[in-house]
């Protein structure tokens, strides 16, 4: 059944559970006794052990980043993309690690799991988790796994934070950072949208404090609210209007000026129902999301976003927290991305030049906004693999 | 007391309650069989009455645009920036007519209005009303008042809208149409916020089908979720950041780029308090607007910009609603407003002038975002000031 895969897919890929019982202190300073971290990896370690890379996902990414894990399974992994035999993370080349961060819902512990103490839900009980506690879980991993050095950490959005954050809390255990769509802290904006994202979920009657799971309730709407907001932040405008331009419409008008709309007085509704697709869209995205996600997770990310200033350490000046960062850096942003936009890149690039690091960087002219760093765009594409295409000759250099 | 005024203010205000008793048939169809509007005037009518100003509110404003209502009130009206003796909008040269729209919360008929029909809450049987509505109980409001022409109609945002209407369905009643941060319709982006905030009130458990009033209840979260959400698109990104500079911070950084946050690890709460500044700021303006507004106008409000778009009985081409607009057009936008952007008030400009029309157009540089057109920004206020100014020689020249 498999043979159905396309070529340049990993194919069927089966997570596994790792059970660390070495107790995680976070940063909040609470204890973490013991913990699982599911995982996939893709590809192969190589007799050296030089060819690893780890992937950090973004706020509702998970472990599952390519590949298939049923035969009849329609949809593939959040980045399958950019992972597999061939793809600019060439599975051929590398041995490629992805796992569920701490605090998720896709199967290592987090607020959905089972609190071994109490023998219910963590739920609200789940402790905050940061950036900095997820890269030391992933440390740990490493460990396990007999990983010396990743060739390269490599994630989008969150993700990025988590390279940038392997660059600081383990210099010496990355050879590239890639980091893509990040920023080096969050706005007040971006600070102000996630806050009313959980006041939706908080605010909604089944959320019960975070104990829905024991009450056998789900704060849904709370969640789908959430999801739409985040959706709008994650699509430029443009992307928006290219999205909706194939409404039905008994006028003509420039398709590139339409946004979904018909604005006809008889195909109006007068009354709160859809009229416009945009509105579908994001129901239906809210909607789905709400199904397969936990709310208290989250609110656990979207908090590790809002924390995350790797220059709190360094009085404020983020170059100095590059100072001690051997690794090579590459960095990408999208030109319609408002969530993080090029110029929060171009400031880490100024901070990591300051540093004194070596830095490449790169602008994608893309209309998808955010959301471009998980589709195929060619120029985006070509450069991550060339970038990678590059790191595995040094792997081939160093090895001789 | 109201010696204590200021003496640029039109200080003691009293509102008029007008009734008027011919059905009006509404844009959906559906007809109001009678229905009372809520008018403040400013200033005196000249006894040629031709220095009339039309002020045209946005989605929160009311008839109270300047001035005070009692001895002690402490805030004025939602313009007053701009309204006053000596002032932009100059009441010692203009008699200024203010009203309460249609499905309004602050005295004209609205969802909160007894229906006299059935003797209870009009709540979610209170029809949806457009811009085009609201202009056609506008005009109806100038006979009343016995004014033939207005010398200006002005309004801002939503308020903007109404006026472009008033050139299009009106075009003998005016003589000079000021749109201030407008948009010829609204965007995808714009549409999805706004249904994200209906969605918000709507899923709220006191909502009940929108007969929250009825059952004596009220959907406060959800209201407060969809102020919240505006809240953000009415700020400017640097408008935020330059708001929430003041946060308490142990570590040094520069003011442009600290948001309200302060990161050292002591004085986080690791949970879901409130950790930075913006999270309270809107909190606090979700609270407070909650206390005031009802629920159903905010639908009934977000549902009019939605529909807005003159263009639509113009086969798509908005030059042509404005071929027999006679009127002088005065546009304005500000540079960092991103809910109705600069672009869009060019894209108004360019089709007024492809309609033939006089149009003078002025771009304000000011960091406040869409809010900004409330604000008494100097080159803003002076900019409407002298047009006004202008506007009003007009009136000596043409009575002479």
């Amino acid at each position: 059944m498999s043979d159905s895969f396309p070529t340049n897919s990993v194919g069927l890929v089966t997570p596994q559970v790792h059970h660390f019982d070495d107790p995680l202190t976070l940063r909040s300073g609470k204890v973490l006794p013991a913990y699982d971290l599911v995982v996939e990896t893709y590809g192969t370690l190589n007799s050296a052990r030089t060819n690893a890379i780890l992937i950090c996902h973004a706020l509702s990414g998970d472990h599952h980043s390519a590949g298939f894990h049923s035969p009849d399974d329609k949809k593939p992994g959040w980045w399958d993309a950019c992972i597999g035999p061939g793809k600019a993370i060439d599975t051929t080349l590398f041995f490629v690690v992805n796992l569920n961060n701490l605090g998720g819902c896709a199967g290592s512990t987090g607020p959905a799991s089972i609190n071994p103490e109490t023998e219910k839900f963590y739920g609200p009980d789940f402790p905050v988790v940061t950036v900095r506690d997820w890269v030391n879980s992933q440390a740990r991993l490493m460990d396990r796994l007999e990983i010396p050095k990743w060739a390269a950490v490599v994630g989008g959005s969150l993700g990025g934070m988590q390279v940038l954050r392997w660059a600081i809390s383990y210099p010496e255990r990355l050879d590239h950072a890639i980091c893509i769509a990040a920023a080096p802290k969050l706005s007040a904006q971006n600070i102000a949208f996630n806050e009313v994202a959980r006041r939706s979920i908080t605010s909604d009657s089944n959320f019960h404090a975070g104990r829905y799971l024991e009450l056998g309730t789900y704060p849904k709407q709370g969640l789908m609210l959430a999801r739409m907001i985040g959706h709008i932040t994650y699509l430029s405008d443009s992307a928006m209007r290219a999205k909706f331009s194939k409404a039905v419409s008994d006028y003509k008008r420039d398709s590139s000026e339409n946004s979904g709309r018909d604005l006809s007085t008889g195909k109006l509704s007068f009354g709160f129902d859809v009229d416009f697709q945009v509105e579908s869209y994001l129901h239906y995205q809210g909607e789905r999301f709400s199904k397969n996600f936990d709310a208290n997770t989250y609110l656990l990310m979207t908090k590790a976003l809002d924390y995350f200033d790797p220059s709190v350490d360094f009085e404020g000046d983020l170059a100095k927290a590059f100072e001690n960062s051997p690794c090579k850096f590459f960095l990408m942003s999208f030109s319609t991305d408002w969530r993080f936009p090029p110029e929060r890149s171009r400031e880490l690039v100024t901070d990591l030049l300051k540093a004194g690091r070596e830095v490449s960087y790169l602008e994608i002219e893309a209309d998808q906004g955010h959301d471009a760093f998980l589709i195929a765009i060619p120029r985006y594409v070509d450069a991550l693999s060339t970038y990678l295409t590059r790191v595995h000759k040094e792997l081939e250099v160093n090895a001789t």
